[in-house]
């Protein structure tokens, strides 16, 4: 179950009018993974226990209670049977000392028992290693298994695996390559702006295959990569259905400031990483999404599924949040597909879905989901203009979750704007009243730009003495596709408590966003509002759902 | 002289108090290039006279009063002899009909006459070549020549020089190759997301030689590409003193939002251009910098010489001058340096630096100069701390010129922070007092992540409505330097009426910020402030200068 201060364990759609000044519960995420207590960072050792259908997600973790980064840095571990709510079993792997860490990794399913950890009274699906970076004097590469599902680990004895002698060697994220039947892993020279790539035959031995130098956009250092294989959604022949894809964390110096995800697109021989082109494509174009990984062991037709970290190293020590620092991105799918990125061409794209609570398990089993809908409001065929009454209905304000989900597909039905056009709608994502106030997230489209921008300034305290906490963001759009009226867009939104999820055009472009409401507000109500005297956009479908817990 | 309005031009040093709110000349720029009246973008045919001495500068242009950009586009045209203050002449070239445009493009000096336009009645220094867009049904490169020092031009009567039969071809930049003897234009293919690199004996038959495909970070498309060759400060060896840059704009689809400019370091042979690595790197990391250019026939031993439009089309259209909208950067000179840019590594980067009121010919003779130091201020060796009183004290606030020039260089001295230290000084850069309000411009170091941040929140309605006028920017920065009392960082900037130029570390990353202070307020005064009980910097020198017309 997911973990929830007592306050709002009762009643089950928990009250949430008047929280206490002191308590800063009220902006902890309900269906994003948090650390009970303490400090979280990078997701580690990801995988899909497909025996007993259950995914764990470790973490970078100091449980004490003072939730900043410190040593010793341990992977902390939780569970899910549903991707949304999260059992938490504290601390799964600790450093040798105090001062040192266990830093970002990953796990692997060694269901061939390469490693020889293994005996039979373990369960192929169930053979569990763990590559991670030890952080002492120097950072090694070292593994370890586990003989209880994940839960613990015992350390190989003959660590380290891959000792370069550097202190700047981290975040192997390890693979099974089919193809030429070995592990791959791919670990940051970070400094030297390498993406390094080893392989071997049992986990144990490693060679180095290639470096992938300088690539992207380099900021001060390289961190967590990742590399993984997507189907093509609409590939163009019947020869390259699929991609690999390398995945890459600069920080700090991402250009939006701090922390950032990358990745390049391109083939993969066994040895060498081959990019199709020299661009430099971001993950997400929030400020809040960072050393994102995926899930080992999952079924690859789905494509494949990963969060990040939903915070940014400028603030991440200093949000306002008193027992715990920071929650994972919802768990999104990842495919690629090939998208108008402006009227003359078209390119290969990462497209990004959270499947709230409508994955492939829960799908197939309907007792795993956890979330439903509480209210449910919807409109359609809608001229919106400046008279248009859009507005959630739900009258819950005084018991709210604080969950929010809206999809919008709409139609840009006027062109040829001049400047003194109002061409801006907003989605204002409101606050119950406290205290006489109310507070408003913006997430607006430009027709005039085709810009989608967001404003989380809030009246917190920390957001409006934070300058490095980014308050207004804004991406550009190209149009999914054309009817007779005009031309399309889409946006899905989640919305909780303090985070703020954004696909643009069916997913093909991500904006994630941490805000922090002040004096317990939490998100209650939705609106759609313009101030444009003539209607610019058709309202195809608008739907919003509260989301609360079974 | 430089265009003042009435109003500013007595006495020498103008009255600024209490301008009507009606007024917008008080945010007008007076030592960057504005446009006297109507809408200015992206900077055109920039070339050197050097038989005249003087610097011209074309330009994107409609003068008409609503200021907002509308065809007819005109190449506006501005000179200077110190490259600080202008004198505007109108427009220079003007399309065939009112709903056509001349594009962006550049001009040559066609010293030897390969173009056959000239006769000896035209000094071989004299002898101007524009090569421009002509924006009608298709977008063709054209050319034009003058026959008056650059003043007016005469089109060729054989236009097209290049038909590709495109509307998207455009903003062609030209230069002569010494080593292939010939012409070289690049030219944007723009939604192609390709720089187009064409060859001519005589600015009229062009051979396509290559393309520079689907590089940097895409954006929308690609616009205004550049390429010129810069000597490296502090070369490794005696073989490779310089290198080849190729520069770029894409607009819309910044990370930033909205406009943004970047580069690739690297070698060309005539025919191709060849990146050193396959990193993306920008040019200047505040939202305000965009289609830059660098002059023509230059001297370059010196480096080269540029300026951008210092706006960004997400609100170019919309800031709230009322006769003129944007100005130019100031002009900057660059050279390519190696640089730290962490602990274990360096790289070649673009070093920007204005030479404000001190270039080349200015210091060779005196009488070119226009601007001169109206005040000044100094601190030396200061251990700053919250009870540091570092604060102009021009007491100037009433006859105030709105332009100040600050240099910082200091010593970080304690390191080893917890997040609960005050890591912070910000440089606030104030305005004088109007109605009882006085309006703040915040520059500031953090420590404990070694970034600048700037934060131009105003109380202007037009940035408080305008979601994409991004108010809170940032960037890494890696130590300069390192002494036995700690390590060393440098900071250079200029802020005039309403722009902000800032120049970290000798100009290795730049970052130019727009800002609009209400209600008649310009810059006055600037203070270093911090909170910290105890130092953790040494301001080894901090001058400010504020600067006036001589």
């Amino acid at each position: 179950m997911i973990q929830l201060s007592p306050l709002l364990l009762l009643p089950l759609f928990s009250v949430f009018n008047s929280i206490a000044d002191a308590s800063t519960e009220y902006l902890r995420p309900q269906i994003h993974l948090t650390p009970d207590q303490g400090w979280m960072n990078d997701p580690n050792g990801m995988f899909y226990d497909r025996k007993d259908k259950l995914w764990h997600v470790y973490f970078q973790h100091n449980p004490d209670k003072k939730s900043i980064w410190a040593t010793p840095v341990t992977w902390g571990h939780s569970t899910s049977k549903d991707l949304l709510t999260w059992d938490y079993h504290g601390n799964a792997l600790e450093p040798e000392n105090d001062d040192e860490g266990i830093f970002s990794g990953s796990v692997v399913v060694d269901r061939n028992n390469t490693s020889g950890f293994f005996n039979d009274s373990t369960d192929p699906e169930q053979r569990i290693v763990a590559i991670y970076t030890n952080n002492a004097q120097l950072q090694t590469q070292e593994i370890a298994y586990s003989l209880d599902k994940g839960y613990s680990f015992i350390k190989y004895d003959q660590n380290p695996v891959i000792n370069v002698n550097s202190s700047q060697q981290r975040d192997p994220k390890v693979l099974w390559h089919d193809e030429s039947n070995q592990w791959i892993m791919v670990v940051a020279k970070t400094q030297e702006f390498k993406v390094q790539i080893y392989g071997s035959p049992d986990l144990k031995k490693w060679d180095l295959k290639s470096n992938f130098t300088s690539n992207g956009y380099l900021g001060f250092q390289y961190e967590c990569p990742g590399l993984f294989k997507l189907p093509i959604e609409n590939p163009l022949n019947d020869t390259v259905t699929s991609k690999w894809v390398l995945l890459l964390a600069i920080n700090p110096g991402s250009p939006l400031g701090g922390s950032i995800n990358e990745y390049f697109i391109g083939d993969f021989d066994g040895t060498t990483f081959h990019p199709d082109d020299g661009a430099t494509r971001f993950m997400d174009i929030g400020k809040d999404f960072y050393a994102f990984q995926s899930f080992d062991n999952t079924e690859p037709e789905d494509g494949a599924l990963g969060l990040a970290w939903a915070s940014n190293w400028q603030y991440a020590n200093t949000v306002p949040t008193e027992n715990w620092r920071s929650s994972m991105s919802l768990v999104r799918n990842y495919t690629l597909k090939y998208v108008d990125v402006n009227p003359e061409n078209y390119g290969l794209t990462l497209i990004q879905k959270p499947p709230v609570f409508d994955t492939k398990e829960t799908r197939k089993n309907d007792t795993l989901k956890s979330i439903d809908t509480v209210n449910e409001y919807e409109v359609t065929d809608l001229k919106l203009d400046k008279y248009s009454n859009v507005a959630t209905d739900f009258n819950s304000w005084r018991n709210s979750t604080g969950i929010l989900e809206f999809t919008l597909k709409f139609t840009q039905t006027k062109f040829g704007f001049s400047y003194s056009n109002d061409t801006t709608f907003g989605i204002f994502i409101n606050s119950q009243t406290v205290r006489g106030t109310q507070e408003t997230l913006k997430v607006a489209f430009d027709a005039l730009s085709s810009s989608w921008y967001v404003d989380r300034s809030t009246q917190h305290p920390f957001q409006r003495e934070t300058s490095m906490f980014t308050e207004r963001l804004s991406t550009y759009v190209e149009k999914m596709d054309e009817s007779d009226d005009g031309i399309e867009f889409s946006l899905h939104g989640v919305v909780d408590r303090d985070i703020l999820e954004l696909y643009f055009n069916d997913g093909s472009i991500a904006m994630t966003s941490t805000f922090f409401f002040s004096q317990g507000k939490i998100p209650t109500s939705l609106a759609i509002v313009t101030d444009a005297e003539e209607s610019f956009i058709t309202i195809n479908e608008f739907v919003v759902k509260e989301l609360g817990f079974k």
